[in-house]
């Protein structure tokens, strides 16, 4: 099934207690393509500067990313310059310099208008809304937000989950949209008023799915390194979105797998800067994180005679 | 198999943002044993003072907690006041007087000296020493701790722990302890120094089981209503030994369901004030609430066909 994301293509700066890189590639489009990308093939709308460095595409692009909707436009690209402390959980941005991302406006290219499943990475409410409006009725459509458009945009995100089956957003921002303190009321609020699903992710504390009569719940990896938690949620959407468009199947059986596949991709990108880990990894890493997954969770409820 | 526990047993003046109890029942010892009682018999040893209200303990005793081991001193009793904001994550202490606490000197009984479970609860680890210096090696010691005795008593916390098979702590206080922020190293850390086993409990995010060579993550059951989150790491710890003392078995897949067992004991303590709602649930309450736990993570690895 065809899977189309619209998102942030961008150039990141980033300071951990681990390190440090420069200008590695970033943003919620990348890391979801980058991500989705082992599961099924991926149609990427995005805008990027005369400065980027396109050639760092290509690893995407020969695993199955099509850059068709990436615009190259005149100017600087999207650069993020942001600094994780020890406790990793909270990025202290430095620099924002939005580039020709301030004058964005997506266009879906003619072959990518009957999507299957789509994905509006965290972008501006009213352009998420646009790109909507471009293509045909996917049998999905998911979005992302943040705080900063919550603030500014709210009006704008309330018409948007009308229109969207799923949204993610992480616990501060549940709570920023709903004024509910409570994440299952909080989801509550938020189905009342559209999606049918929500995500709440709690990083390093996983991540819930809600749907009306059902919660599952996938804990983040207890991994012993993170390296950079940088991409970590756009990822986990990236595994998630990528395993129903490979699966097409909505079951409730499988919409836990594939939070678990997003579990699973979220818990690779933080082992690496940028998309380096994303990039290494193959199918059987993927299937041994899963069941790395499984043995972390699994109990058996009954005794054995 | 017998279970005996070591704490205390005291007065709480709680108040949340949805109401306030004045002088409940309240003490790590309280909670465990109206937790593990559920499960098992239990042998409470304690100290009250002689403004004690002993008929308010009957409900205890009356399911099965032996309180031969609590002793009532002249004096007054631990009384706590303290105080939970909106987010209920923390207590905000607001009054702590020890009372008889303050000289208490655990004397466990003749018929508690062979105990084959044993829980020595939040008290000073030259306390929780001594008591094991009056029992039979059991088949199991598990002891919990705090940031207070992890501060003012570490060498002696450091001693009691090459004599424990396991100990329970939150996530702040295992990395007070050993000065490792990730939760895995810090396991790994207590591990290199005595327990086959930790718990990292992480509150409202659920709680981990590390042993040699496998983690098992539980989440904390996501209620609709946290009323006094009070009590929650006792009845977690109640749940835990009173189901690995009624089964009696060590396995993988054993310790499994107790820690489940733990984290439904959790999950009923903080739905009403001090250990109200645990006295209220039945075998069929505890037994529904393991199944949501289950339904809340189970996932199946495979695809159908």
């Amino acid at each position: 099934m065809s899977l189309l994301v619209v998102g942030s293509v961008a150039l990141d700066s980033v300071e951990t207690p681990f390190g440090k890189a420069d200008n590695v590639l970033g943003g919620s489009g990348t890391f979801f393509s980058a991500s989705a990308s082992h599961l099924t093939p991926v149609q990427l709308v995005g805008v990027v500067g005369d400065d980027y460095p396109m050639d760092q595409l290509e690893p995407l692009r020969a695993r199955g990313v099509d850059m068709a909707g990436l615009e190259q436009a005149e100017g600087e690209s999207f650069h993020w310059r942001g600094r994780y402390r020890h406790d990793l959980n909270s990025a202290e941005t430095l620099e924002t310099r939005l580039g020709v991302f301030s004058h964005f406006s997506p266009k879906v290219p003619a072959q990518f208008k009957t999507p299957d499943y789509v994905f509006l990475a965290n972008i501006d409410p009213r352009l998420q809304l646009d790109v909507l409006s471009q293509v045909k009725r996917p049998k999905l459509v998911a979005c992302d937000t943040m705080n900063f458009w919550i603030e500014s945009r709210r009006p704008d995100i309330l018409e948007l989950i009308k229109h969207v089956d799923l949204i993610t957003l992480n616990d501060g921002e549940a709570r920023q949209l709903t004024d509910c303190f409570n994440l299952v009321k909080a989801a509550r609020w938020i189905m009342a008023r559209g999606p049918r699903m929500v995500i709440i992710k709690k990083g390093e504390h996983g991540a819930f799915l809600f749907k009306e009569n059902s919660i599952f719940f996938a804990p983040a990896y207890p991994l012993e390194e993170v390296f950079d938690p940088t991409g970590a949620g756009d990822s986990f959407a990236g595994g998630f979105m990528g395993y129903l468009a490979r699966t097409n199947d909505m079951s409730d059986a499988n919409l836990r797998r594939a939070i678990v596949y997003g579990s699973a991709m979220g818990s690779f990108a933080v082992e690496k800067f940028s998309v380096q880990r994303l990039l290494e990894i193959n199918a059987n890493d993927i299937a041994t994180r899963v069941s790395e997954f499984r043995e972390l969770v699994a109990f058996e409820e009954e005794l054995r005679a």
